[in-house]
């Protein structure tokens, strides 16, 4: 298991309540791939979202986000953390 | 205050070392701005990095991150979280 971002654009005027659902969709796909979606955040002005998973790849986390409907435009692992 | 991901591109091949250096640096001039940086991911193939704050403004974070050598190349508010 790794440490994943992923990045998503083009979500411009995306609420609280879509960032949820979204996150809960995730939340309900994640076990079939061994990921776990820990956090999101979202700018609506921008239409960025970003999500940080534990997963076994990217090819995971993006499979679970393809199950949910909303594939990333970016999957990164990223190794450092602090 | 409000919650701030940044990300700065470029920084290929990114050590543990100089993340934590980064990050220390950040941490050294954040008080005058009133920010505090929490965490930090780097992608150390690609070159990414996002760096979360609490701050209150763009500004005052991309303020730090001048201060410590190392502008933003982009500071978005992120006031959804989930």
């Amino acid at each position: 298991m790794a440490k994943f971002m992923d990045v998503h654009h083009g979500m411009v005027g995306i609420t609280a309540e879509q960032l949820r659902a979204a996150h809960q969709a995730d939340l309900a796909n994640e076990g079939a791939e061994g990921v776990h979606f820990e956090q999101a955040w979202a700018d609506p002005s921008t239409g960025d979202v970003w999500c940080l998973s534990e997963a076994p790849s990217k090819e995971a986390v993006q499979k679970v986000h393809q199950a949910s409907g909303h594939p990333a435009d970016e999957v990164h692992a990223v190794p450092l953390t602090v």
